[in-house]
C-alpha cells in the first residue's frame, strides 16, 4: 500500500508510464530501422531486430524493459496500429485493380498460397507429431501470406516499381492477402470453435467459411456501393479533419465488424483499405484536403513501429538454446521460401521473369506475425496453439524471408538486365 | 463463465470491442463539431454536447454506452489525444515568441491568471465552504488558462488572426497556460501532498513550486539547447516517419518526466512543443518532408475528439436536478467572465482594444475540462477533490465560455471598426 502511495505521488496521471514506453518503442524502431535501410534492408527488419534485442536485455543482466513487453496498454497501442497498417495497405490497392490483375496474378497466387501451406503443415506434421492438426493447419497458414508492403518497399528501393514483375507480384500478393486471411479466419475458427466444443466439425469449418466469404463479399459489394453516398455526405460536414475520421470510423466499423464474426479485426481493416478509392472522396481533395492515404499514413508511422518492435520483444532468445527449435526454424525457412517458387510455375504472360517472381514473393512481413500474434492467443484446453518455442521459429522464419528476398531480387532483376539485348 | 467463452468466441481479438467504441467516438465528434461549426461555434463545442447526450442516453431509456465511458482503453486514447493535442498547441508557438510579447501580454495574462483565480476560490469558499482549501484552490485553478485553440479559432474564423489584439491574447494566452499549469502544479502536487502526509506544509509547497520551475525552465533551457543537435542527428537517419518519430519521442519524454516529478504530463507536452521550432528539422523539410505540425495534424484530428466526447459523456445530466449544482454553475460562469475583464487593465499598448482583449480571453475550452479531469483522479482520505456535481458545473462553465466568446467577440470587434475613421 505504501509504495502504492508513493507511486501515485510520483505518478499521478496514468498515462506516464505508457509516455516512457512509447518514445523508448519510438526511438528504439527508428534507430533499428536506419540501421537495416544502411544495410540495404527494409526498416521492418531493423525493428523487429532492435525489439529482439531490447526484449532479451535480461539475458545479458540488464533487466527493467519486461514491464513494457507486458504493458497491456502498450499492446493496445500495437493491436491499433496493425490495424491502421493494414488499412494503409488496403488503401493501396481498389477493388477494380484486384479484379483487373487477371489470371496470371492469381495463379500466382493460388500457387503461392496452396504450395507454402501444404508445405507449412507437413513441416508441423514431421518435426511436431504430437501438436495435432490444428497447431500444423496454423504454421501452414502462417507461411501463406506475401507482405505487401515489403515487397512493395523492395521494388520501389531498387527502381523497379512499374516493372511487369512487379506488377505481376503486387498483384499476387493482394490476392495472397486476402486468400492468407480467409485460411486464417477458416484455421482460427476452427480452433476456437474446437476449443468451445472440444471436438472438430466439418459443419463448423463449413460455416466459418462462408461465414468469412459472406463477410468478405458482402463488405466488399456493399462497401463499393455505399462508400461513395458516404463519403458525399460526410465531405458536407464543416469540421476540421472529417475526412480522416470518416475513413478511420470505416475501417474501425469494419474492425469491428470483422471481429464480431469470428473473423480477424484486421480482415475488415484491409477490406475497409481496399473498398476505398480517391473518387470517393473527391468532394474532399477538391477543397484543398490531402488524400486519406496522405492523412493515415503519420498514423502508421506513429503507431506500427509499436506494433513490430514489441513483436520483437515477445522473442525469447533462450529457446534458441534447444535444437529443435532451430530445426523447426530452418525447416519453416526452407518450406516458406520453396513454397513460394511454386508461384513461378504460375507465369504464363510473355515477358515476365519467373525467378523474379518466385523470388520477389518470399517475404513474410509483418503479416506472417500477425498470424503467429493470433496463435499466441489461441488455445485448445488450455494448451497454447502457439508456443514460445514455435513462435520464435516463426519469427526466425519472418527475419529470414524479409532479409533474403532483397539481395536475391537485386540479383536476379541484374541477372534478367544482362541476358537481355 | 460460459458467457466469457461465448464472448471469446465472438471477439477473440482483445481490439474488437475498442473498434466500436473509437468509430462511434469518432463519428460522434464530426456530427457533434458539424453542428457547432454551422451554427458558428468552434468544433469542440459540439463534441462536448453530443458526448453529453450520448452519456446521458441512459435517461431516455436508451442504455448501452456506458461501456464505452469506463472502458480503460478508449480512456488511454483519450489521454493519449489530449498529450498530443497539448503538444500540436505548443507547436504553434516558440520560446522566442513567448519572450518576445513583452510586457502588454505578460501583464494581461497575469491579470487574467490572478482575477479568476481568485474570483474561483471566492466562489468555492461562499458556495461550499466545507470541502476546505484544497477544492477552493482548484477551482480557482481551474478558471486561470486561457484556450489558446479556441481563441486562435475564433480569430481565424472572424478573419482577424494578424490584428493588434490577436497578437496581444494570442501571446497572454500562451503565458496563461504556462501559468495555469503552473498553478495547477502546485494545488495538484500540494493535494497529492496533502493526502499522503494528511496536512498542509509550507515547505512542502515550495518544493513543488521549485520543482516545477525547476522542470520547466529546466526543460525549456535544455531543450532549446539540445533539440537543434537532436534533430540535426535524428535528420541523418533515413526510415520513413523519422520526424514524427523523433518529435513524438521528445513530446513523450518530456509528458514522462513531467509526470516523474509529480506535473502533469501535459505539461511536459506542451513544453516539448514550444521549444520545438521549424528550424530544428529545417534538414527534414529540405528533403521535402512535411513540417512537425503538419505531421502532428492527423494524430490530433483523430485522438483528440476522442478525449472531448469522453469528457462529455462523463456530465451526469441528474446533477442538474439539483439546484445548488446550477447555482455553483452559475456563479463559476460569473466568476470566469468578470475575472478574465480584469485583462483589459493590462493593456498599455496604444490601439489595442481593451473591450475585445478582455472578451477574447473569456474562452476556456480543453484546458479547463483537463483540470477538471486531473480533479477527479484526486482525493484527500479518500474524499474527491471534484465530486460529480462539481465537475459537472465546471463542464457546464466550460461550455457557456466557450459559447459566449464568438459572438461577444464578433460584437466587439465590429463596434471597434465602426468607431474608427
Amino acid at each position: 500500500m505504501n509504495s502504492m502511495v508513493a507511486l501515485a505521488f510520483l505518478a499521478p496521471d496514468p498515462v506516464t508510464s505508457l509516455m516512457l514506453g512509447l518514445a523508448i518503442l519510438l526511438m528504439a524502431a527508428k534507430i533499428g530501422g536506419h540501421a537495416a535501410v544502411r544495410l540495404g534492408q527494409p526498416a521492418v527488419l531493423g525493428e523487429l531486430v532492435v525489439g529482439i534485442v531490447l526484449g532479451n536485455l535480461a539475458l545479458v543482466g540488464v533487466p527493467g524493459l519486461a514491464q513494457i513487453t507486458h504493458d497491456p496498454m502498450v499492446d493496445m497501442i500495437a493491436r491499433l496500429g496493425v490495424i491502421i497498417l493494414l488499412f494503409e495497405v488496403g488503401l493501396e490497392s481498389t477493388v477494380g485493380e484486384m479484379l483487373r490483375v487477371g489470371r496470371t496474378a492469381l495463379s500466382v497466387a493460388a500457387l503461392g498460397v496452396l504450395a507454402p501451406f501444404a508445405l507449412g503443415w507437413g513441416v508441423g506434421a514431421l518435426l511436431l507429431p504430437d501438436s495435432g492438426p490444428y497447431v500444423h493447419a496454423f504454421l501452414g497458414a502462417t507461411l501463406c501470406a506475401t507482405s505487401v508492403g515489403i515487397t512493395a518497399r523492395v521494388f520501389q528501393d531498387l527502381g523497379h516499381s512499374k516493372s511487369a514483375e512487379a506488377r505481376v507480384i503486387l498483384g499476387a500478393a493482394v490476392i495472397d492477402d486476402v486468400l492468407g486471411l480467409v485460411i486464417l479466419a477458416v484455421v482460427t475458427g476452427m480452433i476456437t470453435r474446437a476449443d468451445v466444443s472440444g471436438g472438430f466439425s466439418a459443419v463448423a469449418v463449413l460455416a466459418v467459411l462462408a461465414k468469412a466469404i459472406v463477410f468478405l463479399v458482402g463488405s466488399l459489394v456493399l462497401g463499393v456501393l455505399l462508400s461513395p453516398r458516404i463519403f458525399s455526405t460526410a465531405s458536407r460536414i464543416r469540421a476540421r479533419g472529417v475526412l480522416l475520421a470518416t475513413g478511420l470510423s470505416f475501417c474501425f466499423l469494419l474492425s469491428w465488424a470483422a471481429g464480431a464474426v469470428g473473423l480477424a479485426p484486421i480482415v475488415g481493416a484491409f477490406a475497409a483499405g481496399l473498398i476505398l478509392e480517391d473518387v470517393h472522396y473527391r468532394g474532399f481533395v477538391a477543397r484543398d484536403e490531402r488524400a486519406l492515404g496522405e492523412l493515415v499514413r503519420p498514423l502508421v508511422d506513429f503507431l506500427a513501429p509499436v506494433f513490430f518492435v514489441l513483436m520483437g520483444m515477445r522473442t525469447d532468445l533462450r529457446v534458441f538454446a534447444e535444437p529443435s527449435v532451430l530445426g523447426l526454424a530452418a525447416a519453416l525457412v526452407v518450406a516458406a521460401v520453396i513454397g513460394k517458387q511454386a508461384c513461378a510455375l504460375g507465369v504464363f504472360q510473355a515477358g515476365v521473369d519467373r525467378w523474379s517472381v518466385g523470388l520477389g514473393m518470399i517475404p513474410r512481413g509483418e503479416v506472417g506475425l500477425i498470424f503467429a500474434n493470433i496463435g499466441l492467443s489461441l488455445s485448445i484446453g488450455g494448451r497454447p496453439i502457439m508456443d514460445a518455442a514455435t513462435f520464435s521459429a516463426v519469427v526466425v522464419m519472418v527475419l529470414v524471408t524479409t532479409l533474403v528476398t532483397p539481395p536475391a531480387l537485386k540479383w536476379s532483376l541484374a541477372r534478367r538486365a544482362a541476358s537481355r539485348p
